[in-house]
């Protein structure tokens, strides 16, 4: 299933960078996707390792509960209790999560509170195209605006006839 | 240069993710880091392309100089006018973007407004490991928390010889 999560009016340039940003473009969204990422399931559990108040935090997980990102799934009956879990859209999250890691244990970071290792060795995430298998180099990559009256630059006015100022 | 750029006081776990999001976690941030990629320097062009009312942009557009994501440079002396261009961690964004991108393709919208091609083709971005070459897979990703008092499911309390709870 690709069926979008929903349709959000985004003002500005038509983009899914905007659309993705409108689910998980809160900070505590995605530190919420990344402890249900490390197993962590319950609210108490999240909001601890995540710090996030307790009240934004919950509206902020029923968001991403009716985005579709996480699903509650009961695990004690007696009284009810529901943990969160990740659905296939919130596990496809994880290489959002990867580069903001890799990019914050570059910039933001003195050390990685974190290391990510892959068999024996630190992982260092590299880019591929997965059509012909190629490393990415900005060079052969182009966008193309598929949104009538928008390009790069922006909004595509009609001319009328007359010079660009 | 990969200094941090700054070191945020986080609430909760130790975390690039976190460090990063203090950072660029806000909605606006991204999508003035969008426009200037895509070349739009002034701010009336990232004000018309995001969306963004003006007063917030304003702000975020400083902070993120002051962060290091983003420098000013003049464009016209009379009067003094300035652009807006990434630095060499800004440009380290264009992961972030391209997987939020990605996700927003699958997930946020109905069909993508934007198409990035590589070479002839449209491009799918595929992550392998800089270090030996492979793909990746879940399986082969371990994460070590290197900060002492938390592990992957949280802070680690002393035992003090009692069974736990």
């Amino acid at each position: 299933m690709s069926a979008p999560l929903d349709t959000p009016a985004v003002a500005g340039r038509p983009c899914s960078i905007a659309a993705a940003l409108e689910i998980v473009g809160d900070r505590w969204s995605l530190l919420a996707v990344r402890e249900v990422m490390f197993g962590n399931h319950r609210f108490s559990q999240i909001a601890r390792n995540t710090g996030a108040p307790r009240d934004r935090l919950a509206a902020r997980l029923k968001a991403l509960v009716e985005a579709g990102v996480l699903e509650q799934r009961e695990y004690q009956t007696s009284p009810p209790r529901a943990g969160y879990h990740l659905t296939r859209a919130g596990r496809e999250l994880g290489p959002v999560l990867q580069s903001l890691l890799e990019w914050g244990d570059r910039w933001a970071v003195e050390s990685p509170p974190t290391t990510i290792r892959h068999h024996d060795h630190v992982l260092r995430t590299g880019a591929v195209c997965d059509v012909c298998g190629e490393r990415l180099h900005g060079k052969d990559i182009h966008r193309v605006v598929n949104v009538a009256g928008w390009d790069q630059a922006g909004p595509v006015r009609p001319q009328l006839g007359r010079t660009p100022l």
